[in-house]
């Protein structure tokens, strides 16, 4: 049997608004207290399971890209990437695709400001999630202009910058009801058309999973095309991005990701995509790498050769049951 | 051919929540700028197309119930019914079901403080809508407990205030990934298990739609067990609460669901339920009224006779063809 | 530490629809070859792993019930259960709820025949799944009606035969676009309004899976409500009745199943509905079962005293460790 | 106000699988007697409302190309286009993607012999459905190969044929769980990839909405990439492919589907895919061509110049207003 060299420690990176303040549109008065920018690292870095983590830009008003540096570098952190807040109520009807040209080109300020605070964090990436491109009702927009309008935007800035990695994170909605940046695919199609290089995708598990993709059918596809930038992790009920904490409800999909991210020599952390409304971050946390090295470890006892055999016949029950083996040891 | 009777002129009611700002869990600056208890009731009342409100309680802190009734009362407008907010910060983790007795106790106390406040506004009944009570994770709760504090928790507020009426609105999920209120049929089996007669349902298209249920038929069930309290309309694309105009996808199950309350004789004013994040509410209730009023008169010109006769056989292209004459007069 | 006393073996069951052929709108020349009655019941018994079979009633022309008794019986395998086939072409457009009075009294007759023959071979109960009774169009039925129709349908077969017991097997949809009986609360709900105590529910995992129930949920409340009578395993993506063998995707939600036919002394055999339409129907009935008894022995490993003690406080982190520590092992 | 002009007189077409005899897994008898393939075309011509149908090949045994051209023309219908049967028994595990070799090779073969009869029929395409295409558990396929594998199979083919044009019919699932062609995206993409100009995408109605798409955005994309070959027209609840009949449900989506129709000029038959299970045929082609006809008369009174300005500023209250206005003259 020929089963994966051990990989070396896995590490983990977390996004700061696991830490901060979460609200939501009933609970218009917050899931707990204000957590400043400075706080959210202090305990991103308290949880002792993250090397990184994945920085929304602005920071509070009056703290310094200066004081983030230092606080990171206090606690052995790094920013893995900064993604510039486009979907606040300044973007609250697009930012690269909004119909106005002024605010076009605020989401394009904002994401050169992005690229700078990246260069002095030493980031690997600038992460776009433009929330906010997209429509909610059928007539609403002309689609040619919002296609243009979403892939011109980012290709204008990762034209500026050739030596800058960007990435692009897809979802299929939320919160507009309909997002441009939609699907590995659509995401795939919309950046080849860009005609760039260093533009290229987050493929965040949840996300995949709701848009109704085989999250590890999506891995595959993203790194053969060369465009594979960043993996989040998190879990959902396939219909929202719940953003529960990672290998909650779907262990076998999860499993099939993480053999995925093995077999493509995946060396980053693996970021942590939660909301954790009602619970403690630290503990979502936690909860979420400990179940993460566990699959990990599972992962690494897959029999590899029976594996591959079985999936060149299509052999789905014989691949379930090294998969049990493996994952349940029976 | 015999069709309905022109119905009297239908009035139509709001939520004062489409009025407020709206917040979400990204653009947690809102959506727009703060709204003031008083100013949402000055609002929905220029809308010109409301005769009553759907109000939460409490009201912002220093307004009272004296302000309210005097603001309805100079706008001519009436408060619908009143909705205790159950589902903020202090009740994220459970009202009624609540895992610790202080908060059930809370839960209750601001219930029966929502009743004195309904009757102090003449409203014609309480609403519960208990958006936090379920849970998120599998194994997370024990479930006979959970439906017993659901149960307990309306029931005793209920028996307290035999004259007056309590309706539950259900929804699938939101903000919780799963609430015990969940289905028509689900809360409909609690109440009657609750073996009180003053407590009833909500029916929301919207939430009904995606629930996965057709909402004319769940209509059609609450009301003849005589538990139908109030009606509410909006739109959705089948998965989440989206919240949309009424009418603004889903016309035919629209006009279904009118039909029925034409076939029930129901006379309380429809009442809309909109979070027009990125509209003006005003234009959205216009938009939404304007829709069902088109609508109303087309159900209005169904062939109830041959309709009827097509139903008796289940036979779907005449109900079809039926439908499209009076919808699209073609 | 407490943990639940070891099971007593645990046995399996099937249908014979799993050892059947298959086939679809689209290989409508079927995935295998035909397969008669008394080979289904070769197949099942040469699986090695049940003890029992669901059996579609009528059987192949020509097969007699006392061929099919001496088949059981020369495999050592019982009748859990008659179906009759309320859901072919006769009963294409409903079955207890057809539209013609002669249809709905052959849906009666053959449930009569199907009573007969659970007694001739000692079957535990008759189970309905009236997979036809539904609609597909907005306005094609009076809800009333269809209501009226199913709900008389069963009780009047279930008066008949006060000491037999009758469950009903509820689904979303599929054949028809929506089912009567379509969820756990709408089936307790109309049960209830029966008036009789000898029709309960079947609870098939998938099927409350894809009706957006939590099946673990659902199992308590039939059970709660005494209205229990059988359990089927399986799974799916939860959009749809795929019949994938039990816990290939929902692990997680698989063992919370177990856990609570556990915690209520659930002592019959566990029944697999799978529809294996490109595998080996023996090795999808063996995957399954090793994947519940893995999955069986994992829930005597949760630790119960802190686990009600988390449900107690709602901590879902803390269950989630615990299920890992059972599940996983970490 | 400036509207489209008046079209000329839209033609429609259909599916010879809605004249035929449906079946599935639970009505193996089918929901109708056996209806051979000349009379298949016999009931397209009579319902009298189609001008061109879809042919699956290979037709019934012993019926010939000439004697299907014959009968063609005899009824004065054109093949719009042929669709090989690449989704049956012999196919269950794929057909480009198959696992053996061999499979994969009669795919091709049974490829070039609808080229043939296409030719022979002069239908203006090839379509293919590769429903079988695609895998139904995790860890089941190696990603990579079966993409190598769907892109090369229609590529090979394509080459083989440079004066022909080919199409894809992209759907979510169905019969397999998880289809290669899955959405309009993830087949432009991999249509790119394929490097020849002869090959583009059907855009079918109800396949897009319940791939979670929005259909009009869809058809806009394969127009303007030049890959748009055929439309089809149905509907359904947004989960399966119900194939209901067009405008059944989602009436504003049809709309706006057919509104881009007019954008692009799109001056081929419109194509009906119709699974009337329980209802005659010519029942369901004509409801749907009345609808669409309804609709398209619709259509043609949106006030361009109106609508245009609206979505130029993704004003969305404005553009249902429109809407509206064109759709129920209110």
């Amino acid at each position: 049997m020929t089963s994966a060299p051990p990989s070396a420690a896995r590490a983990f990176a977390g996004g700061m608004w696991s830490f901060g303040r979460i609200i939501d549109r009933y609970a218009t008065d917050g899931y707990g207290p204000e957590v400043g920018t400075l706080r959210t690292i202090e305990l991103a870095a308290a949880s002792g399971e993250l090397v990184g983590l994945d920085l929304n830009y602005p920071f509070d008003p009056g703290v310094s890209v200066a004081e983030v540096k230092a606080a990171l570098d206090a606690h052995g952190l790094v920013a893995t990437n900064i993604t510039p807040v486009v979907y606040d109520r300044r973007f609250r009807s697009g930012s690269f695709t909004a119909p106005d040209a002024a605010t076009r080109a605020a989401a394009r300020e904002l994401a050169e400001e992005a690229v700078q605070v990246a260069a002095d964090l030493g980031a690997r990436y600038v992460k776009f999630w433009p929330g906010q491109d997209g429509y909610d009702y059928p007539f609403q927009v002309d689609y040619a202009t919002l296609r243009r309008h979403a892939v011109e935007g980012v290709r204008d800035v990762a034209r500026n910058h050739p030596d800058v990695t960007f990435a692009i994170e897809y979802k299929l909605k939320e919160p507009r009801n309909r997002l441009f940046w939609s699907t590995a695919t659509a995401s795939l199609l919309a950046i080849e058309q860009m005609g760039v290089d260093n533009v290229g995708l987050v493929v965040d598990f949840g996300h995949s999973l709701f848009a109704k993709e085989n999250p590890a059918e999506a891995l595959t596809l993203a790194h053969s095309m060369g465009r594979l930038v960043d993996i989040e992790l998190d879990d959902n009920y396939r219909e929202w991005d719940d953003d529960l904490t990672a290998g909650a409800l779907h262990l076998v999909e999860t499993l099939e990701f993480l053999h995925v991210t093995r077999e493509i020599g995946w060396s980053e952390p693996l970021k942590l995509d939660l909301f954790p409304y009602r619970e403690d971050p630290t503990d979502a946390v936690r909860e979420s790498v400990a179940t993460l090295r566990a699959l990990e470890d599972r992962a690494s006892h897959l029999d590899l050769d029976r594996l591959r055999a079985a999936q060149a016949d299509h052999d789905a029950m014989t691949a379930q049951r090294l998969v049990r083996a493996a994952l349940l040891g029976a």
